[in-house]
């Protein structure tokens, strides 16, 4: 498995001295660290792009040796260029695995595969939240604690503007009463994506091994299945089918 | 709209004074009011039947004027006889919509529709429950606030094991942390079918205009469409289609 | 019901004499003349639009005015105008209806709402499409024979690239043996979308009154319900929700 | 991996001589040779059981010893013990994985665990069968050919009366121009179930090998996931969680 996590990387950059507390080396690392035990044999591979890098470290060779990519932003969306974002969202219609994490609800490469707004609720106020396990046999949840406790974490509730998903995988609460579709599925062309909203930047969600977990599962089912399959022409083998 | 309020009935006719006091003629009778201002109509009719009926209230005849059954049921469900449970289960699928409420997830009908058990968790605390609209372009949520806040109720929690329903309409939250998919639909032959959780009987919740308005919004929802369409022989004029 | 009716026309404005044979005023005008009958109260408005038009005749104005919009394109998807896309998507998201027929399925608005490229297969030798019937109770197939026969029509087949649909209302065979999904549902914001992929420039497939139906139906169910509920502020009345 | 396979042997006891041409062991033969290669593994095991068994072949200590089990039926659903299918039922509920196979489609078991008549049209003129892919990412979808080509095949068509299923995997077209959902999943509790109608008992299915490869994708892809989880007791750890 060849996994590349992207992180904008700007709350770190800026000194904000909350995040580096919990993420001192920026949180693309404390994921990346979080998925090295699942993900240790030879053929794994485990790298870590940021917005700074050069075409923000997405450049055709990266993805070209990325299996599943996974995407944390959070203030700097509209920083994000077009191209990568485009680049991106070819490599998902080819079949690539995209994890989408938190804040990354608003990037521009989830709106653009959602078409949809992906707009929520949220407030901030260190709330406990728990994260229920919907989709039993699925697994994304093989392994995960029911329910997962975060024992402080900001608020994101319904309504979330995304289109019905194709598998509802976890539903969070939080004290104040909300409630929010955590862990939801979508298939783009041969691609499959993950949303996955626990991990703000100001709390150490991304150090809990159920949260570790949930991930690591998350890599493995979005992995590219095979190349996109031919269709046979059977119809008439003397002029072959017009794929438009 | 031609409608049923079938209630076990068993709480009110064992005595049971905290039910009673809420509902002094019944489960279905406060249902049944709760409907009247929104099927008022010359061509709308709201009955009740209740298990102790002969036939439980549900002939032949009963169900030939009902264009959608709303089922309570509670600590009798083994009382409920198969033929009858059968008969509704023949409608439902020739295309009469029911509703199936609160405690109804463990009715012989509701598992024979899904296929599954049903299970989930609860307790019974008296807390608030607070019911999120998810599907908010779905007929059933029109005019219904959110979250629709019920002040004391028994708690129903996930793992609710159900299919994945056709459409989650509501998400519940509970203040012990616990989140329920509260209104889902599915089709089964013609037939719609609503499952809605609030409804206690220890507790008022169905004298609350919210909850009515929902109630009405599924009665239009599981309305019969048509009768079941034919199949134009197409194919063979000489032989027509056969019909398994 | 207000209605919009949006054609490219440029097949039209060439003259082309294949196209203008079926459609001496235009798909358009066939298209707004066979909705008349369903849409022929006072409060009904049947317009058209084409991209010929100032802003391709989708002002804000218009839309204003628009409670479902027809959308047919086919040779000059990259002419509409990037502004006018973005427009028509954000009425979308705010519960404007819209249908997207035919080759409007390589659209810019259809895919920048799928987050897919849409692509099919096809080949148009006039063949005979059969159109079956899915989904038995979606009001979209009220009064729809099953199937509808299509005497001669361009073949669209899978694999299909677009998401797993909300709803899977008919389903095509052609002579050659190839099946597509023509017509599926998926809801974005609260507006709602119809595909419906009958209705080839070449073929007089809009003059059948099946089809006309199953627009008029498709114009029904993608009305807008309402507007997008406020939540109230359960949790901290001094603060309110921020909505993101 | 640990397969049983289904048959209710009833065509092949009788002497049927077409049947017996194709299958001259029993169709159960054939599925259980065509699924050998892909399960040849030192903990692959793969029995077979027909109705003439005692229990079936299908007692308690055979289900304990079964991950996935496939099921073919045809002419003597009725025979099969209603002891029986609750106990499959049960086995499905639990985690075991299921396929149903070809006129299967109205066992006893099926129509159980959906709910549904799963009735459908049919003719059989033994015409060409067109098997094509629509859910490209699905492993139960790898390695197949689109379409696969059955040259001769009993005719099943829409309308086929079952839910709308959670992934359709496969649509088939016929000579004739009908359509049908011919491989579509399920869950059901913590079972996975996959229906894929190909293969008749008067034609040599089971021996293509794109169809032995779907079976063998089905099982992998059904097998149980993991024992159902518990609920963590978050809310009250003096009480516990009441399971109800």
């Amino acid at each position: 498995m060849r996994i590349t996590v992207w992180n904008e990387n700007v709350h770190e950059t800026r000194g904000d001295e909350v995040v580096l507390g919990h993420y001192p080396d920026g949180i693309h690392a404390a994921i990346a660290a979080g998925l090295a035990g699942a993900f240790s044999g030879a053929d794994d591979e485990i790298r870590t792009a940021t917005l700074q890098d050069p075409e923000h470290g997405l450049t055709e060779a990266v993805l070209d040796a990325t299996d599943v990519l996974l995407w944390w932003g959070h203030i700097a969306h509209d920083q994000v260029a077009d191209e990568v974002v485009e680049r991106v969202f070819q490599r998902v219609q080819a079949g690539m695995g995209l994890l989408v994490l938190h804040s990354g609800h608003y990037s521009k490469i989830f709106q653009k595969l959602l078409g949809s707004t992906a707009s929520l609720l949220w407030r901030n106020d260190g709330e406990r939240e728990l994260v229920w396990t919907i989709d039993r046999t699925h697994p994304i949840t093989e392994g995960v604690p029911d329910p997962i406790v975060i024992p402080r974490q900001e608020m994101y509730g319904e309504p979330f503007d995304i289109p019905a998903p194709d598998e509802l995988i976890f539903i969070s609460s939080f004290t104040g009463g909300e409630v929010f579709r955590s862990g939801v599925t979508y298939t783009r062309g041969a691609g499959r994506i993950f949303y996955f909203s626990p991990g703000d930047q100001e709390y150490p969600v991304y150090h809990q091994p159920e949260i570790q977990r949930v991930l690591a599962n998350g890599v493995r089912w979005a992995a590219p299945r095979r190349p996109r399959a031919n269709v046979t022409a059977i119809h008439k083998p003397d002029q072959g089918w017009f794929a438009s």
